[in-house]
């Protein structure tokens, strides 16, 4: 089974047992963010966890192999259309080169790792509209001089 | 003058003062990001904080007009190269959709703006390697039907 | 059933109703464009409305899961082809620019949103040619400073 | 005088005079966002209104012979990255499909033109937060066979 | 019936019948330009002609609801790869700019439409060897201001 | 003096002299789309059609020698955004496929060349409004087998 | 049958037969290069040429039609991504400007027509490693002034 | 001095010595597309050969030192525009896979260098029109297993 | 059988005989970077080493026969996705000019070889964090004048 | 002082010094490829380092300064095109999945850091022609599960 076909596999398990990304994350001890990027194919389970996610979601075990697999990491389009992940783009692009400078201003010359690296979501509620809370957390890699 | 030629003056001028974008920031009560970023020429600053970013870094007051201005916001690579700005591009691209649907599971079909939105940058110690914060907040905007 | 699936099947039963955009925009008590867009699989549906599309052109309700699903928003060509819809786009490059202007000098700096945003379709009859009349409405949403 | 410098001549006779685009249009009797098109390099004016714009902002005739050159109209991105035209070009995308089956079936197979064309901006004042409403009107051309 | 499945019958059809499009074209009374691209998939036809072709061709009238279809136009390469269909693209870029200077400077600054426009092939013998002729035809458009 | 500068002299001198590219030509003996494109830079002449056009224009004879260089050809946008110069690439993603089939069944298999090739712009007037007629007239190349 | 099925077929036999091209092209009097072109589906083959190749490799007449018929010629990759392959893009890239220079100064402006063309592989042996020799024949064609 | 200025002065003393490509090539006992890679900055020469490049032409020995510089080689366009090296461009794309495979036949898995590697110009007349022959010749280099 | 489905049938067979690329190597005796390369599709096989890398992953021998051909290399993205591949392309952006000029002040005006060409890969364990040794082992191929 | 001018003046000094980079290398106790990286503006010097280059290289310590400023880095090609870079490129093109492929099965799911990385260049003598040894180290990063 490809990462493909258990990310269908998966999300149509989601949506039949009617449960959140929050529902699953629980249940597994995991965030919500990273079981669901496990479940689109974009990150590796432990053999445990991946046993668990089948479990929770009443899915066969070959699924669970399919979420060990390392994956191959992409998307398809350079710069995204849709609109919510196109806001993202463009806070890079508006916002790159500021965070750049106050980041390496407080660590000094290295960049943020993507991969020592979490994210969370939260939910922020507000009269004059409800708020999306990112939180990205990755650790400082300094530029090594040899 | 414009938008280049201010950043060129205001860079120079915190360089000679030893200032901190937080330092800028407390100094005239905004954000040290967004500071960033206006002093970068990708926001405008009211004509009071525009001309408050001038006394602290001791500039003209021509400056401050080029901060009020409304800017246009361009980058100069699709897909950015310096790899602390890649690193965020490549969070995009791994983590999108997953955030996509973890986001609108929580709020309905709409997205995060990046207009009505606010960044943040924390330093947090670790003995394993200090780690970088980012805090993105975006008010949510549901899609209309009409 | 994916959008896709959904799309040629909502478009062939138009057709087999011979039913107009604004046939159907009536019936369920929406705008042509709106319905049109929602059947294209660019904007979701809610329930209701989507069963009210279902049953106007006589299709089974699994169709209805599909329009209420969130979809994803993504276009084939970065510089569209076809004669219609590359006008539209040639608008935008020969005076977004202007517009840009236009607009900020009368609301501050700030975007017109996409999300919060309606669009109607008018035919003026004229003798020298008949005339399509667009007219596009989008909230006023104001930089943030922050 | 080429278009590039006509522009920042009439952009900064307009600062100077603290005029807006309705101020100038109103003055010289055409549609504001015309004005700024043609300001802007976009279109060209005839000799008459070109004299207009020229006495009315105060600068020399040789910028009115630069106002009725001939445009080459162009712009720096295929896809924009200004929010503000960004939105308007995903606007395209998003829709694209949707408006021409909607006109082509009140019209017949053709398109509206880009050229036999006029375009008009309004503020619609609103407590939940100002509308921009943009009304593009243009000639419907029918695909001749031959 | 979609346009490229009718391409493929209509194609079919005619190397069968050993018609060229200069036969078609007579026998439905059309060019055979138009009528070519009509089977291409590239135009509409009125529901007379349709019938026509497909009588000429032999072919079911279910082809010719799918020549009355209103087409979606588009090209696979945005710069052609084939030597015949590349020449004509060379031919635009190599005297675009002298094209839009002679028929301005004749017509006044417009365009030559691509919609209301026709095309014709003819075959010029010659001992030096044979030449092509092609005749474009496109009504002026000239811009409109407002 | 290369061929930038050679063209701004050249377009500079034909606005002294209120002559058109028709004007041209005839006082040189050659086709006014032929002088517009050398003079443009995109073709080069023969020393005595190059002088008899500095002589015509009035501008000095080292722009003569400007006029003889082999140009290299090159266009800035692989595809083109001017209205009027994006129509005739439309004509070729549109018409592309067709022509090549009309022309190969007229002629077999090879290309209309764009070396060995002339072209001329005529204006038909017509109450509906004018048209421009392009005639393209090209060497039928066939493909050599070996 | 289409090119596609064609040259499958026709390599599937070759191997089969286990004949180089250098056979075939010798068993039907013409190059191995051009032969090689033709059954890959880069140029079309005479009547005759074709009904010999399949008499040589053994296959049905049908594959004459496919080989016979006027191809439509593309390739992949803009920039070629195999090592064989990129190197002869890379001599265009290193060399092209130098090649126009030291043809041109032999034959006046004009270009090697890459339609009457030839082209041959030979192979020389060396102690030091055996090389390639490609030679390239086309016929000059000079620019047409008209 | 950089490369290009050395290909300004060394094309500038070529114009004004009269000399061809040939001319110099046997001056300096090199070959003359070679000594035109040279000059244009494509590739370095020895000292000998850069001191005899200069005294031929003319020129002051600074040049020389640019002349022995390593270049970087690189080219405007990744699709060439002027037709005399677009010919080149497509020959590579219409005939890469088939002077691939030709090639390896005759060699075994590996490609021609385009390093160990030369090339001639030469002209063959013909009463039909002369012809071009552009020879390359370049080491095999064998795949290497490990 | 093609390389893809060969290389589908042969990392099925590693997966089912838990065999490491080591393993492979070391049973072939070849290096585990070559033999990884080999069942990718990225390089082609002698027939011994073809065979025994079948009878060490018990598959059928036209695997083999598909092991021997000569590949068509090429890969999906000019600029890679997946973070592993990226970091490596990141190196070559950053890092290309320093080793040019790095490996050019040592070897002369040349290239490394790609072709005749080795790489291995090593892991140093270190309390750190263990460290991926790669070692690229590519001939110098000095340019050639002529 | 920028990256720019910076780069210019080293290498400028280094030249007339007439050092190599392992020269340099050893007088600051730095490897050569990091001193070359830093000196072309790809690295940030530590403020002791970079006087040691300075004072090596006789130059004025205002260069010291942007030896420490930390750099953006960023190439100007994303297909590099000079034969050298090009290899590089090639090979993570051609090697770049079966690397990830051998790493992550000694290793486990993670990367190669890009930035906790060092470099080094050997050459090995061999009579059939030298060859370039590359050693690139860089720590292993295993992707964090949250």
């Amino acid at each position: 089974m490809d990462k493909l076909e258990m990310r269908h596999t998966l999300l149509a398990a989601k949506a039949r047992k009617k449960m959140s990304w929050d529902d699953i994350g629980k249940a597994v001890g995991m965030s919500p963010v990273w079981v669901a990027s496990a479940c689109y194919g974009m990150n590796s389970a432990s053999k445990d966890v991946a046993q668990q996610i089948c479990d929770t979601l009443g899915v066969e075990s070959d699924v669970a192999e399919a979420l060990v697999a390392f994956p191959t990491k992409a998307w398809d389009e350079a710069i995204p259309q849709d609109p919510f992940i196109y806001r993202l783009y463009e806070v890079v692009g508006v916002y790159g080169e500021t965070l750049k400078d106050v980041v390496q201003e407080k660590f000094g010359d290295g960049i943020m790792s993507a991969i020592d690296f979490t994210m969370e979501v939260d939910k922020i509620e507000d009269p004059k509209g409800d708020r999306v809370l990112l939180t990205l957390n990755g650790k400082f890699l300094p530029y090594k001089s040899w």
